[in-house]
């Protein structure tokens, strides 16, 4: 598939709506399903991926979680220390332990977290078309809730790097990344992408954070052209990681602020692991000589959420 | 090794002493070294741990997080939720996203968490003979910090089941298990403890808690007798999780109220993931009929951290 | 007012609907009114309760922050030191600064704290009408927040002592207070209630409490029949302080949970401020042989509030 | 008292030394005393102060909570619905709730607060004498908490405006307010600052920030000038509030950084509220032709605390 690349980056609601119908996994795994495209993850794939590890090399895509606040990090986590070396364990034995408490509201730009499918509701519906108001409440959400995932998202994982392509340091914020950026980028890297992969999509968004300095990503970011979506529900991708959130910003996309999520979430039920770093793993790759790997995604067993912090591990 | 059983659980402050410094492994990988017992797990024994992978059927070995306060959870974890569907995001396209808010205090009984190296002192010193007082303040830990795992713990897992061995639900709380009902488990489940393995130790704990209800667990609890450690230091486990914490409460051993964390964390360089549950974990190995795994424990990226909320996923 | 005592605690449907629409103040103060019963306080009624300030005697009502679970404290208050001594201010001067982090949700029967009248809706409207929908989303409150009274709760206080006009410790838990003994006790005390004032209701709950431990109250409680709200409403009484939140556990209100907080928020615009204690003030009382005294609420100022913790200061 | 202006704002260790021994309450209200300088707010004091009471008018002196990061704000507060009008209580009334969550690190220069006598210590002890290391520890603080105030700081409170002494907007960060100015807007004001008073000190912060926007306040802040304190000593002020933290930005004193809080809270034992807005303040003390009013600041009661949030009610 994919065709010549768009004359321009703007997208009508028409295009959009076509997309979005074109990319639906509605109903495929029946009515009640909430698991999405990771059924794409059969037992099988995961034994396959399993076969990846040869090195034992491991590389965590994860930023440390921000306790500062930044143009990028409005509600930086708390970390506190809740307990300390001044406090003797009653006994002879002279024991002491450290503790401590971490707050995080993990959405936004700035910690790396995985969504779950109730983070996001198009035209009132979520994924398989449940409406959001059945789903979430004040308390918490009740359907397609991280906890759906509480086995992990374990597979293959491709990294696809678009500044390696491109041959520059990082995709400059606001720009896209186009469907024959991927298959190029596949091609030069002797990867190409499977049902049931995790996908890692690289912009460099990490790299320019950690030369440049944090920025106001929330108004300036780059991402995938609503385009490319349909080359990955072709692909069968599982789920899909990257250092930003997968969304150009501004959006060219009439109407819609945020398509990537809207197609993807909505649409075809992916799980989206935002915010990651992959500046560890180009390196590793590059080492290694191969772009896929097999790859662990554990989210918090948080019951109602819609979403976790996580620390997606890449083994070689 | 290992001999016969102690006639008396007791343990007096000598016999600690003894088995405290028989199990050090302080300067084995040298003056700096931060990782301790993890150092076990080569990148060798990643690979050779993912070719277990056969059926790939995957097992959280974690609690969801618990948000009620009970007798085991003096701490609940605060879950809010931050943005609802009451937002519509201020386009056409009618998007609206649900987020949320965690905070959590890991330690003790109620979550499942990994200890860092630095969660505990004794008698002064940390693993490795690093006085506490040089490695935490009050703003946080800066070596053997959690992050000092940021790549995750990986490798073969093993699941020792006691109540199986017993024929009992549930090693009962304030008893102990032995270093022979290790042996013997090992025997009866066809598996052997091997160097860089991380062990998996069920007292069925949480079958208890599942059936019926929570229990002050903080003053009863069933665990390891010190004398297990030896054999696990023999061995050369690399790190373990349990559905406790390993400490039998009250403990018999003089002055020291948490013997198996001193010996284990301080002494050997060990990270202890607690309060664990293995009760699918335990289906699965019957089923699958075999008691190693693949597994992976990914801690968040908390950089001044005495350890991290986890959900270990075991990989069959 | 007020006749005979009811034959019966139980309230009908009827009854509750003639006593709601009663005690109803909308469009009392025009229809964008928001301080409700608080504008009964006028400057020249402050005026006159500071003169009532006499020994200069000062008296907290509040319960210390409570940080430990319990039946009545499912959302214990977090208190954490986020800075300590160990740190040491870079200079020649040796300065060290502690500092801390407080987390409370304060709705509930453990914390002493001032509902807005944004905190709740009966039949979809708040109070003066307001759809609750029109003022409350998940990013916080937009009308009748807690900010509105920015300015603090002060006037006259009247401590009006159940338990010692019954001659008893406390109100047991589920009974009713009615209005002929609020009547009466006024007689006791020598203090009639007058239009402004800020009422305190002891039923006692805090010396039960102080005296055999915490009770799960949410499910047992002793407060105001809701033939007392006509009483109060006649009195023009401004604003209400109690040891419980105002209502009998369980309501004997048919099909209304909490038939006070509805008629007192909802229907008159009532500040209520709940889960105070009056042991020490009732003990001042005694002493300073009246029972008006001059009063501060000032509730922190949470713009999108629904409420606030509080230490209400009595001043003699 | 006071002589002329010092040539210079430097202040050499000796001449702090000399400073700090010159103010030093230790020992004044017997050695385990605790409440330092509000020992001189006597009840006759309380009750002279409530007869400034004429018009009844209140304002507040804080600022609303602060949820937003920025320059002056790294520690946002937390501000979560926890409960909304989705939810319907179980009866035929049609009850909703809405309830609400706030987590807060009061401390800096972002949220209106009160310290606590143990927020500070100089070479190691804090007020009287007592070793800072025997009255906090990572499990909070235990003597010279915020709770010895839990009566409230009630009394004349008097606000000093040097800005409106100055004829200007405010007094620009770095710059330093000086003795003589004090007494000068005494006399512009016709009010003489006497024993037992509360000062409210206004630099015009507030009204920069509000004209302005926030700035790097920890950096650049206007204060008082060390030699103001002597002043204050003779007076008997009994607290201090102020719209910084009475600290002059970058110190001009050798080697302390904080020398307002070295001598105020640990050599004088007086409780500072920082990060107070007097903009209201100033104009009703314009429009009411006096700058004496009674004063109430209500802490929330923090038993282990450092300090407490607070909303000070200046009442005309």
């Amino acid at each position: 598939m994919t065709g010549a690349r768009p004359v321009s980056p703007a997208v009508s609601a028409g295009e959009f709506a076509r997309t979005y119908e074109a990319c639906k996994n509605w109903g495929r795994w029946g009515p009640d399903d909430e698991k999405g495209a990771l059924n794409l993850i059969t037992p099988e794939r995961v034994a396959a991926a399993a076969r990846l590890v040869r090195s034992g090399r491991r590389v965590s895509c994860s930023w440390p979680l921000d306790t500062q606040a930044g143009p990028d990090n409005p509600k930086p986590v708390l970390h506190h220390m809740t307990i300390m070396q001044d406090i003797h364990i009653g006994d002879a034995g002279d024991l002491r332990f450290t503790g401590d408490f971490i707050g995080i509201e993990f959405h936004g730009d700035a910690h790396s977290h995985l969504d779950a499918l109730c983070h996001m509701a198009y035209k009132g519906l979520m994924y398989n078309g449940v409406p959001v108001d059945e789903a979430v409440t004040s308390l918490g959400a009740s359907r397609q809730t991280m906890d759906v995932a509480r086995d992990g998202l374990v597979g293959r994982g491709v990294l696809i790097d678009i500044p390696r392509l491109r041959g520059m340091a990082w995709v400059e914020p606001s720009d896209f990344v186009y469907a024959d950026e991927i298959e190029a980028a596949e091609q030069a890297q002797g990867t190409r992408l499977a049902e049931g992969d995790i996908l890692f999509l690289r912009t460099g968004h990490a790299r320019k954070r950690l030369e440049e300095g944090p920025w106001e990503a929330a108004v300036a970011k780059a991402g995938l052209h609503t385009s490319v979506m349909p080359l990955l529900h072709e692909r069968g991708v599982a789920a899909i990681g990257w250092d930003g959130d997968g969304e150009t910003v501004p959006s060219q996309c009439e109407g819609v602020a945020y398509p990537i999520h809207a197609i993807g979430i909505c649409a075809m039920g992916l799980y989206y692991a935002d915010s990651l770093s992959f500046e560890d793993l180009a390196t590793a790759c590059e080492e290694e000589r191969r772009w896929d790997f097999f790859c662990v995604i554990a989210p918090l067993r948080i019951e109602k959420g819609t979403g976790s912090p996580v620390n997606p591990i890449a083994i070689f």
